[in-house]
């Protein structure tokens, strides 16, 4: 799934999903598109991929843009201070192969034209991707990075074996239910006023997220750590006085 | 040395130059370019790219357009009937790195929008160079040919060894000393009458290149290849009542 954050020129769009259809990849969401949607000039530049343009889906949030998704990756040109995997177009492909073939849904993130993504969306992903470009001259623009991911994706198509399916037991957790329990989470650390510092706290709360990401979560290990978490803010309760 | 023959849009050029920027490529070559150069459209798309629109040369014909280059590659969408090596953008650069680092030029051809690269183009190269695309969506515009042959190159830059220059105490020729020995021939062939069936000419002179083409001749074999020519030739004058 490509999904495009706060995409600003309709022609953007029409020309990432042109580069979609000459890798086969049909998904694509808008998270808060700038411009009217569905958008003339989107689908002038579209060249004939108005499948991919008739099926795209505008979201009003990024969290709601991901929900169904088990694995999200985030394209970005700067360096970033997170503690997150970093790895190229082909190892993106590499990784996104064995859930999709598993059924499941993995999104990709593009930023902005202009700014890229924003800490807190890179804080949602899973693992950084950056192409690497000559440190002179790193404008890329937003069609020719979706090219890129998609030509490896497509390179990456015939070679890359299904992954079983079994984990243990037990399925990867959805976005949705991540942020489910990051939602229960942070609440219980407001709770207990270990999010007390206003400036500190948007870093610390990215900083858990990347901590809890990095661990691939199961939806049964989602559900026990739903149950520490409302069990630890339940022994404090009783302990009150 | 990126060479874009007949590029019919400016707009086209400049985003050919971006993408070349991107990925530390700055020998950019047109030949007869559609609209005037330079090009205001071209610097526009360009996006700061202006060196390398700065340093492109326009050439009248592809022939002088590739005349110092040692290899030369093709790039082509469709499927083609020549006798020569088909290879995809990863190999291309593989191919290309130990020329490029002994200090030889390499020529890779993009052609028109529309129609691409013509029969006699291709016959020039030593190989053909595939992009694989859904076959479903095969339209893929020039900047982005461009970028993906420029990421497969940049890919490999840092992997490569620099080729041992010694080639059996010779030199690869260049396409100018091939070129010059293809007129030598073909005179004496179309002397001799051999090329005498002028509708079968073309395709039998595109044969016979791509045949001296896959020989990968060294300057030597070029002065021999000179000699065994002139000395037939010679012969056959002799003969003569």
């Amino acid at each position: 799934v490509v999904i495009l954050v706060e995409p600003q020129m309709g022609e953007n769009i029409g020309a990432a999903a042109r580069a979609m259809a000459n890798f086969g990849l049909s998904r694509l969401r808008l998270v808060k598109p700038r411009e009217e949607w569905p958008n003339p000039q989107a689908r002038k530049m579209a060249s004939g991929a108005d499948r991919v343009l008739d099926a795209a889906v505008v979201y009003d949030t990024l969290q709601s843009a991901i929900a169904d998704c088990t694995l999200l990756l985030a394209t970005t040109a700067r360096a970033h201070d997170q503690a997150k995997p970093v790895i190229d177009a082909a190892d993106a492909a590499q990784h996104a192969a064995p859930p999709v073939h598993g059924g499941e849904s993995v999104g990709i993130l593009f930023g902005r034209e202009r700014t890229g993504l924003e800490k807190d969306d890179i804080a949602l992903a899973d693992a950084v991707v950056t192409v690497p470009l000559n440190p002179d001259f790193t404008s890329l623009n937003l069609a020719q990075a979706v090219l890129l991911l998609g030509y490896e994706w497509y390179q990456a198509g015939d070679s890359t074996p299904p992954r079983v399916l079994e984990m243990h037991g037990s399925v990867p957790a959805t976005k949705d239910q991540l942020y489910a329990f990051f939602a229960h989470f942070e609440r219980a650390l407001d709770e207990c006023g270990f999010l007390r510092n206003e400036e500190a706290r948007p870093n610390m709360i990215r900083n858990m997220r990347n901590m809890w990401g990095r661990a691939e979560l199961t939806e049964q290990e989602i559900r026990t750590l739903h149950g520490v978490v409302k069990e630890l803010t339940t022994l404090r309760e009783k302990k009150r006085p």
